[in-house]
């Protein structure tokens, strides 16, 4: 069950603007309706304003959502706000890509935040 | 036939602007003119208001173009009416990219409302 | 409906042993379990006996498979076993390569006659 | 020679604006410097206002250029103006893409009219 | 928990030989030490005897490793073993390969039965 | 028109047996049938006896092909013939691959002599 | 250790502004928690005001960092602020890329100084 | 050594605003330092104003830096000016990538004029 | 300092005979001869008799590797001797595929034991 | 002028039998017909005997070749005589790749000695 209590933050170690993304190849979750696994690809971009998240804190949350059943577009919001209400930062981006399904490939991209420079 | 009736929707699971990306890579329909079949990827991206479309049933509206006698442009216009009459997106973009004929590939783009940010 | 008879052949140029590889890259038939439409790309290669097998003419027989309900393993067969009696080639190779269906992707192998060196 | 006379349209199938966008990747002419062929990819785009280009035409235009002694340069000019003048489009480009002479490759970009959002 | 029981089979549509591939590019289990998911790609390569595998209950019988601890050695030997005993080959291998772990792919290549031509 | 006359040779700067390989991405000819452009490759390999062929020579004789009206087949064994009476090589391969044509692509495959370790 | 000590310039060929990029595609340094090396690639571009970082002299700083335990996003940060300061560029930009840990690979951007056109 | 009195040019083919791009892939100059022989590829790209340059003029004025000892950003800004002195050029931008030294890549990029649409 | 002492093993799943593949794409050590490091990839495939090489302690073992002074050839031919030595496999390769250095990309190849059929 | 003298050898670290591949991307001559630079990338391979080529010797070797108007053909002949000489090794194998003259790329293959198991 995806569980956002997993995850773990440390201090920025600039005050200045910076950018981080993090690319996860290895997401998979559950399609609600048929009941077949999904896998996909998640990147997070943003903007600490005071803390980063901890990498390997962001893989078991990551890894929190193996059995859960959810919709693609569901995933992509749902990280989107428990990583926005935990780090509060400056601009956030989830973007999932997701391996075909009946011949259909799918990204879906949430942001909050407004785009730096 | 290309037949809209096959599209179904759900409700956008949030009330937050995000954008969605579908990229279908078996889409085939047929030359009016040779009766040869033209083979293709049809691209929609599209940023929901109140719906999104339910992957299956888009699907199968894709299938139903199959042995339709349809020129490219026609074939983008007529997703992009479609889509943008039964979802009301506020962005919609449709792009087809055709297989080459006679040594000459093609690639047509149409949208709907206003870009997103 | 599968139709060989739509094949045409011409004489070959050169008595001499040589080898010919036609790759279709836009083939489709439909799935007999699900009735969804596949994928393919099929490939031929062979050594002449006395006829080559022409160009155009091999294009309308693999479309006569458009609407067919087969399996992957049939089309493979059917397609050696067409060719092999038409041409009594010195040596035929039919393989042909699906796209992914549930995330599996799949490859068919079938050969007549001997290997030329 | 090049004969913009090959040219045939059809009309826009809806009076939204779109873009459309054919690559030929089989253009070849003669330099008129050293008598030896020249090999291209040559694309458009462009916005219709009132008329599409028919691929079959467009596809024997471009074959009007094989035997043509003429420079990169103007080819692309060329092209650009015979479709402007055919055409009235609301935004053309023409891009010219040619394989290496002396270890050089080149490319050249020519456009009509304002161009689109 | 791995089920061969999920598997099922159909005739060979012909007597003579050829041979068959799938590749599943969305394999997952649990490494057994870590408890942290692996992923990978299961290739395997047949030459039916007198049955083939069915496509939908190979992809079942493949989920069903999703939550095994399992080693990489272990689950492409048990594999082997379930296709060779519930198809009886003429030939069968089956390769895994696994995305990094701490900076070291790998690939694990079992076979069953002798070599075709 | 073809013409071995325009090929040009240079004594082997050496007795002991090696290859050599030539690529042709530049080579076009005519559809007899349809009066349409082919555009391909040509690669060929061989073991010089005594003698060489000059590159520049090699360019205009392949140029020669432009305007003749000639099947894939045929090319490739005229090539084949007039290298193999012009040089005398120990060993000598054609190989001709076609862009697609109507979907298809094509490689056409002759040799010469016996085939060196 | 990290020594911007080993760092040496040259005076810019130019009053004129230009771009420079360097990209580094063997650096390591070592994770401070779990003491195992992290490998990557740093990107710089600047736009000069005065003085160039000469080459050697910046491979050497960057190989400084080789068994200095520090955090993907310390080392960019670290890296900003030495350059920076060592040459007052007009504009600064430090990008890292690092391969993957526990299937998550990571970049992060930092930057000095305001964008050139 | 580097001549500009190399260059020829021929007038533009038409007073309409176009872009053109030459890329060199076989540069070659040596390093002051060191001695060695440098590798990299140059890119120019200008809109011109009232002249073209030559394209086999401009081969000979690259080759004239092959046995030059000159760094990186000085064959830069050098080209740049030379270009910009002989063809008052509306815009013009010269863009060198140079093959790894030490594990660094490095691309310096120079301008002159403004910008085109 | 190279330390075979942490190698750890665990029995072969099997008694039939089979392949593992490990691919490390993160292998440094240092130039004896400048004090450089060196970065490359190992590849080490075998045979297993009765023992496999467990993942973790082979990753510890490359690292022993990382302040070593060592050339390409020592390096493989003492990662052979020692994984020989200590699993007594069937058939062993090791690889080495090392950065470029002066413009030269290197690769060294040893093994033991009969290749396996 | 091409000069073995400048090469050196260090002892091979191992009387077992191994492979030795170099492969330098940066290699320039000089066409004696034209006076253009040619530029290629040479492989060589090589089972030693008692010695290996030391690589800093071998680039400076490669460098001699500069400004030497010399044909493909005879590069590859004279490195692989000059190896050979030197070395005496069990197996050596010279590659020669050329970039494109005239739209044809080429490739010479030199061995001494018999191939390797």
């Amino acid at each position: 069950m995806p569980d956002p209590g997993l995850l773990e933050f440390f201090d920025s170690p600039t005050d200045q603007p910076f950018l981080i993304e993090h690319i996860n190849e290895e997401f998979t979750s559950v399609c609600p309706k048929t009941g077949h696994p999904d896998f996909g690809t998640v990147t997070i971009r943003y903007q600490p304003e005071a803390v980063c998240v901890e990498l390997k804190s962001l893989k078991l949350y990551f890894q929190s959502f193996r059995n859960e059943g959810i919709f693609y577009e569901a995933v992509t919001n749902r990280i989107r706000d428990d990583l926005a209400e935990a780090m509060s930062p400056g601009w956030l981006q989830v973007i999932t890509d997701w391996r075909g399904r009946g011949g259909i490939r799918s990204r879906i991209t949430a942001e909050h935040g407004s785009v730096p420079r």
